[in-house]
């Protein structure tokens, strides 16, 4: 699948959250990551990356699995709360 | 089509681009906008948004229509270079 996470979390935690993820995706642009990746890695990046986010942080993703389009967002929940765009 | 937008401008054009792109789409986080658009809401919405940004700014644009990914990229490009994903 492929995906787009785009992060928004406090100053402090921003080097943390690059490096993280990283490991998963390719850094496209401040606070934005993309990439191709499977069901198994995505779900221990969903699970690691939450761990890292604390009080306001939030992260949005965008899982495009053909014609679906999910959206799940982790930490604070800023603008959507529907997951199926 | 169903489009996301991610911006990277300087914090003096901040409000001037939020601004600009909630008369296209959803604000969804911090320099985030998404939303369903037409071609030529589309074209226009590129057009005056290629107007605003100056010097170092960029903003990424996804599009999703069915299986294609296309990715346009408006001002510096900071990652890639390919259009199609």
């Amino acid at each position: 699948m492929f995906v787009i996470v785009v992060y928004d979390v406090d100053v402090e935690r921003v080097n943390k959250v690059n490096k993280y993820l990283k490991r998963y995706l390719f850094w496209v642009q401040n606070s934005v990551f993309e990439g191709e990746i499977n069901k198994d890695l995505m779900d221990k990046m969903m699970s690691g990356l939450s761990k890292i986010l604390k009080e306001k942080d939030s992260a949005v993703v965008y899982i495009f699995d053909g014609f679906r389009i999910e959206r799940k967002i982790l930490g604070v929940v800023k603008g959507f709360t529907d997951n199926i765009i």
